[in-house]
């Protein structure tokens, strides 16, 4: 939206079937990825698919670029794999995160870049003043104090994650192994756009996205225990109709 | 600062000497004021005179111009007049308001625009998505549950505000005519500037500009009545050293 408010030219790159990064010796002979952007955002791990990229296949790529890469890390609390050394040591490379996700703070609007001081500092002269909402800034320095709290937060999604994705599985789901809150799963039986009614109609909500590229998919966010329970009782309950 | 990193050409212009709008028919005349440029902005009631700008006189100048014009009503609850119906009326006009003033909502960043449809459209394509935060949007919707408060308040504080202009200006300030929540004053015997530390040393904090225009003021913000008494009391005592 930003890029159209201001003229520029995007593209977006489609990723591999199976939603990892095109490899990239493909990436070198296609037109669509261009390694000459002056700014390029990767999402890591990456929405609606849940999958995280590793480090490494994004470090290969960071280097081969010559503007801006911004690794996009706004699910990466949920993850096994961080990039912010990549940020750390390329005079190219930001990594942005956000108190959004993890931290529960959606509704205040706090997020930050890591960089090198000379990317961060030509930023901080294009920011509008007050930008960040005071009461966010203090939201999210609270969270600062009670990292144990939401790590062990971090870790129940995780396991949540699992016992839901080998349940889904059970039932004839096939699951994209999640690095984030949330599974991309492509149910059995009925297409998936069926299934988001169904479950609507048991008062479940999952999303679906009208997109070729994952129309045969419902993302499902990782809820509580019982919400999860839930939502394993209606898919059963589906299936047996 | 948002003119400046787009390298756009700005410029301000000087109010008349006493902070009135100057003469229009001097500024047809004056290089100074632009009727052409594509975004006009006046600040009305202006900080940090205090004083607001007659509607009518708002109004004659809007029709000069070609290109948008924004008043700035940040401070109108505090005012005798408003412009609004000038956003109203004509297709180059938006008044914009904030809750970080009148509305004690200065730490959640929300504002709002009144102008013609077509203008708002605009800005409508144009702002970015996510740029209220939740929190500050149910805070300045609570503001509008309890008007009646409010209202309260914005008759206190003017009640306060012609009191202190009084006891300042028999003390021998030269107060500005105020129409916001704050005075600029001009304090008799000592320079605005040590009147600043003679002041903080009594733990009272008054603001002062460096700007030429006004370093010979003081800029009040209107406390309670307690804050009042005691700067009334501390100017009292520092005119008696």
């Amino acid at each position: 939206m930003l890029a159209d408010s201001h003229d520029a030219r995007k593209n977006s790159v489609r990723l591999a079937a199976d939603f990892t990064l095109p490899r990239i010796e493909l990436l070198r002979k296609s037109k669509a990825w261009d390694f000459d952007a002056a700014l390029t955002f990767i999402t890591t791990p990456n929405a609606p698919s849940g999958r995280g990229f590793p480090t490494a296949e994004l470090e290969a790529l960071c280097r081969l670029h010559r503007g801006v890469v911004v690794l996009d890390e706004a699910y990466v609390d949920f993850a096994e794999e961080n990039a912010l050394r990549l940020a750390l040591t390329h005079p190219h490379v930001l990594v942005a995160r956000t108190f959004s996700k993890a931290y529960s703070l959606c509704f205040q609007r706090v997020g930050y870049c890591v960089g090198p001081p000379a990317l961060i500092a030509a930023l901080d002269k294009l920011r509008d003043s007050y930008n960040v909402n005071g009461l966010g800034q203090l939201g999210a320095l609270a969270t600062l104090d009670n990292l144990v709290y939401y790590r062990k937060n971090f870790a129940r999604i995780k396991t949540t994650r699992a016992r839901l994705t080998r349940q889904l599985v059970e039932l004839g789901f096939e699951v994209l192994p999640s690095q984030t809150n949330f599974l991309l799963a492509r149910p059995p039986r009925f297409p998936a756009e069926d299934w988001l009614g169904k479950l609507r109609a048991r008062r479940i909500l999952v999303r679906w996205f009208a997109n070729p590229a994952v129309r045969d998919y419902l993302r499902i966010t990782i809820g509580t225990e019982s919400e999860v329970n839930a939502l394993v009782q209606a898919a059963a309950a589906i299936l047996g109709e």
